[in-house]
């Protein structure tokens, strides 16, 4: 496995990455700096010894490899999967790491998916895929994954739009591989990482067969330009920005501008039929990933509230307690539903997949009700979270003895710490970043939308109906 | 284990039941009818062979009896008593048995406080409980628990009521055991179970010693008198009230007037300190029966709204798919929170107690999302819910022809059926029986506050504290 | 203007009502008793002193007539046909006496449309209108209006269903008349009322002609058919059911069986492309009526709220505090809302309109808000509504004396009261009659969606788009 | 009146600033360029012909002063006010100018509570407040208000704190005048305005005299020293932030450091029993200034949710629709509630108030649901809101044209137009601006529980008793 350094000089590989309209090194630039720091907690984890058994797996008895590789056989493995994923994010200040996450949720769908394909069409898939998965896992590989195409008009198919280029799409096929072009959004991390996995992002019918494709470029291949976004949190005071000085997401807009894929990385091409199948099934592992995430935030949420309302003098007020009692519901109510789905796992081609019933309702809970949670915090905390002052009041010898003295709070509480919880709630809830997780809460993984007609799909009403018609006496309607 | 005639010819034994202000015989009183047939429910489950495994056990090898009396010694056995609490409340057209669970939920709490008694205060306790724990389990009883105290002035404790008879008391103490005076309001099945359990129903202080008592007596001792509530559904036809017609819980205002209880069954007498702790115990154990008895109300709701979505030709439309989507929702996440309360079990005097936490969470969201998704199916279902023609419309020559002809819908579904349909959605949420359903999700098994009170007592938010401390780099506060 | 007792008499008159499968006379069958006195508060209200001049006007300075027959010119007749809807609702229990305002809902609606009709198609509707509507206003009649057809499936249009009656319609065209057949649903008040009028429920394309038909008939006409529902509440205890004992709505499934219309009563005939400007016209109109009638129920929750919490001694907790003040801002919503659709009104052809956005929006509000505020009065009130004593149990020399011990409350209020409040809020929100008025509220003048639609259609959004546009800086999009 | 530019002149005054520790000229600090650039909006207004009748008022038919000055005699002059604060707001981009309002509400509430002190105490407050009301208005000066107390341990009083400045107490009186000392939280607008003025934030005890205190000082007096706060919005793009590049509020935290204020000055001197009713009658007048604020703000996100769904192709899936239809019902309630408390005023002392009960509806369901609403408009925008590209990004040749092709959306929209919407919805929602938006939702003018409280004790719930208690038929409880 890979060490911190080793990660961040891979990422000085000649890749085309643009922040604010210029090329840049993304290891030396300013912006960067702290993205990449905060992905190389990833590479830490494993050498802490208190982690070592959790965070990593050895397939064969010898080589020890990131757990996030294992593909799953059972609840315990996505149980397993969930902590690590919780772990990573825990340490990375809340924010997410998903430089191995979604990478491997996406590989555990082309494993499934080849081997349906293989079998129904007679292809060779499931043997790139899996000399893929094993090149990735034994050199430690970041990975994204670039799936959501921009789509133009979203009322019309691929093939519909005013633009042929709407989708990812293979413009010309050689004998050894194929040209791609397009663009894929919000590929997070994608100036992060060594390998950029592309799939479909929604079900194609027949005519739409140039956009049926599948592949994995590494992130420096010619033709991947990714403009960078500047959102969600660039400002370096650790003071007044706690979390998002150190921790914060980068997204990139991929461009495809001409990519030539060799066969052994393509994992599809033109069979259209499995298009949807392999979206679908990413993203029934990207929202077990999404609810396995969210579970340090959330006790970060209560965590902050229980603070604030003791430094505030109001913890036991009853609009308090309940805002509190509130939290602690929200916040395992997803846990729950989040084990849930790890325990109801359906197995397919041997492989376990989380129930998508569960995660699609922790994922639904959790997204829509965030904003509301976040409301109580802000609410528990005081105007001061936007009229407050600055780190530099404080150390200045003009202001800061004001400061001192007039922001103090309750007995033995300093106005400095009392500062500190509330810049922290601002970071989180009210300021580029806390804006960014608003967001993020809504979009990331799929919609609310999405998820409501996951559940339509897949809840097995029959007990439901049963009991129904037998109450009412009744033959089936 | 004894047959349902059994049951009810045990019932016939001199006790003083008044219903609308008259004495009677609840075996023959009509009131009374469906009651005791609904609850012969719970004597025919264990003789079908298809739960007779799962709804029995024999601690010995040898006998068999329900499993209710298993005293859960894991998650597992947890599990088991919810799976069972379900099946009974399925079969009874999802109205809780509530002979069996609700007593020996008493009993437990009885095992682990009465254990805990004698050790800190060299009582005897635990041997009697035991000895009629074994009693009720060896004759298969019908149990009931009576604790809510009539109360008085709810902002008073026992000691400082204008009556002081507000709560349950010792008014003599006797050679051969005590003697009770007071009443205990909604008594769950009082006027038909063998025996009645009294715990007190709230913490009491110094002062309070009188009122400290637990005890049990048979439904027929002398003193014993149950007041019915005639509340909560009384027609009589299926057609109409498909459910209550044949299913529906009593309750009694149970007072006990002077009522000698011998010291085998006096559990509890004068140690204030364990008051609270054993009402709290109970509670614990029947907050997760709560739980586990709403799955079949939730799987109705959800195949109810299916089945008239389909009938009345909007099951594709959105806003009846988003009904649809947040019942399932609601239901399921019901229901993965009364699991993890079970998986999450914590053990005291080697029983197994459910996750409080988890199970406060569950009821909490239970009984305070009711009311929105039962308005959610009766949107669905129109306004012929309650405008609709009666049975006798249906039937007469004069308007038979009518209604058939005019109330039809979809092709393919009759009047009939479809007026079926809309009796049971109207039986279940819009009638007296619907009523006493809202009533109940509310308050049975203790209120939403007190769900709060818990949850933010039972909480361990030491991860939560520690992470929001680390991020905003303070020490505690 | 009428007595009661002319009112009561009038209703002898041959017409043909079935109650539970028999035709009987409304005058004299018990089931009409209650509805019938409750009807006759319409007629009494005229006579008394202190409501005379709010209640009546005098359109020719000599004769007086009901106020609901005057056809508003601006918000200050808006505002009053909402303060006598609110008297009489209010004065009748909090259920609607509704046999004056659809009526004249639908008087004025035809009003409008005639006129319109009349001068696109030269047609002479408005003559006709406005005779009819001498005639009641002179005799001081009670009206229904019969709008909602059966409608089969309804994802079809009256012309593609499987039977060609489930809309109302022209069946054969006379010399002196027509002939119409067909049935509709929920008919307020149907039995009970002098004048049916019936009008489309939806926009009818051109192959539907012969379903575009509006006029009216006496309750007694040929071949009109009420079938009576009998759900809402039937019970005659005014300790257990105070309201509905005395107050209750009815509805009749009202049955055209081929009735003859002679032409001075038919007020469109087949010009399809009218027959949804005057459902849409009559649904202005009645959804105002319906927010201004919710006005008294809504401070009936205020007060029975406030009420149980002072008897039940925790007015003072902050619980109780949050819900009493939700049932304050939720009724005041309603109202101020309802006073802003009145002041905002819209004048077409010289009569005014209530603003659609505003009623709509208030009708939204209340219909989707009020399970949970009923179920905050029940959380107050504690789960002795559905466990307490019957009347009997209260006056039985053997019982009554246990009750007014034992279910006393705070010092000095006796139990009798205490039950009563509690037989209150029960009958409003946990019986039949509780049912009744939950279902009322989601379908009663149009369905929650309906009213999503209208805000949507009605609402001018173009203030909000200039500024989006103007602080975007780009062209209209 | 002034101009803009002696407004900004008025400035240069030598006042104390501090921004991020230093003193600094506010006149020419690049921080506070956008925010008097936006406080210049409010004297540009009155120069425009369109609005001057609107904005100016002429108290002795001669001299024209701003509006903002009537005092209020009924419900017409409050509208005026509503609207004039909705203009000055939707022009200063959805934040508020409140160098007007604020002052105004102040003088109201000062001019009522003196004259009932002169009556109550022979004092001669009213004197000078008149005195300071005319030089206000005739010099056309901007006015803060610094109400709010640090507070130190808010379970506290005054008198009770560990430091016994936590509240702004009188240190000194002297022939000519008093000394004051402690500091005040969040003063809106405090560095850029001609006077601050100061009121109680509580109700006292008798023991608290020296903190009953009313005063104004101009901002540059002696002693007087304001810590800016620097959250909010502070970058300068135009395109990524199209609002609060322009228009931001600004807060400072004011320190009176022994600030003399001569007799003439001081409004209140331990005047205890009136310090609770100054500040609560401000509060009544700042309440409807905070709920009149909105409508703009209302509109943008009503108009900013039209405009992105029809970019996005969206505008006609039923999400969206219930999503818009939810904003327009948000905002008009809003709307509706406001005009409902300036029609329903009060009159005290000659002065009309609006009515706090539906004010405080107004503000609670306001801050109560803006997350909610905020989220649906998120929602409706798409990740892209964080993830897409920078203004140089558009702009840089190597990037520009990527983004131009692939960010298209709807034919005939523009990715930059597209683009300038995201970005203002991102400014608005999901920023540093945004989250202060949030924070000032709940928090300014009083916050959520206060709302509730107020509601609760100006509530007149007779009407809502005697219904009650006539229908349960019982004497009052």
């Amino acid at each position: 496995m890979r060490t911190k350094d080793e990660f961040i000089r891979s990422l000085r590989d000649g890749r085309t990455v643009y922040f604010k309209g210029e090329k840049v090194d993304v290891t030396t630039h300013a912006f960067f700096d702290p993205i990449i720091n905060h992905l190389g907690v990833e590479f830490e984890i494993p050498e802490d010894p208190q982690y070592r058994d959790l965070v990593t797996f050895s397939p064969d008895g010898k080589e020890r490899y990131s757990r996030y590789f294992k593909i799953p056989q059972d609840s315990q493995d996505l149980l397993d999967r969930s902590r690590i994923i919780d772990l990573g994010t825990r340490l990375g200040g809340t924010v997410v790491l998903l430089i191995k996450e979604i990478g491997t949720d996406c590989l555990f769908a082309l494993n499934i998916t080849s081997k349906q394909m293989d079998a129904e069409l007679h292809t060779e898939y499931f043997k790139r895929v899996s000399n893929y998965y094993n090149y990735c896992m034994k050199n430690d590989l970041a990975m994204a994954v670039a799936q959501t195409d921009v789509k133009g008009d979203r009322s019309l198919g691929p093939s519909d739009q005013e633009h042929e280029d709407y989708y990812v799409r293979i413009v010309e096929e050689k004998n050894d591989g194929i040209v791609v072009r397009g663009a894929k959004a919000h590929t997070s991390y994608g100036p992060c990482v060594n390998e950029v996995m592309v799939i479909p992002t929604r079900n194609l019918s027949e005519k739409d067969r140039q956009y049926a494709v599948a592949f994995a470029v590494p992130a420096n291949a010619k033709g991947v330009k990714m403009i960078t976004s500047p959102f969600g949190g660039t400002t370096r005071s650790g003071f007044h920005n706690p979390i998002s000085a150190s921790h914060h997401m980068v997204e990139s807009l991929t461009i495809f501008d001409d990519v030539f894929v060799p066969w052994e990385r393509v994992f599809m091409k033109g069979e259209t039929q499995f298009a949807g199948p392999l979206a679908l099934r990413f993203v029934q592992y990207h929202r077990f990933t999404a609810i396995s995430y969210k579970a340090p935030i959330l006790d970060l949420l209560i965590g902050a509230a229980i603070l604030i309302a003791r430094i505030n003098g109001i913890a036991d007020t009853s609009h308090a307690r309940e805002k509190i009692a509130r939290l602690i519901a929200y916040s395992e109510t997803v846990k729950a539903l989040t084990k849930q789905s790890a325990l109801n796992c359906r197995k397919v081609e041997g492989v376990a997949i989380p129930d998508p019933v569960y995660s699609n309702i922790a994922k639904w809970h959790f997204a829509s009700n965030y904003h509301q949670h976040v409301a109580f915090v802000q609410d528990l905390t005081g105007g001061l979270t936007v009229t407050g002052p600055s780190e530099e009041d404080v150390n200045s010898p003009q202001t800061g003895e004001y400061v001192r003295r007039y922001l103090a709070a309750r007995k033995g509480i300093s106005a400095e710490d009392r500062l500190r919880v509330i810049n922290l709630i601002r970071d989180l809830t009210a300021s580029d970043f806390g804006g960014y997780n608003e967001i993020l809460q809504i979009h990331a993984e799929g919609s609310i939308e999405a998820s409501k007609i996951t559940i339509l799909r897949e809840y097995d009403a029959r007990a439901c109906l049963d009991l129904a018609q037998k109450l009412a006496k009744i033959k089936a309607a």
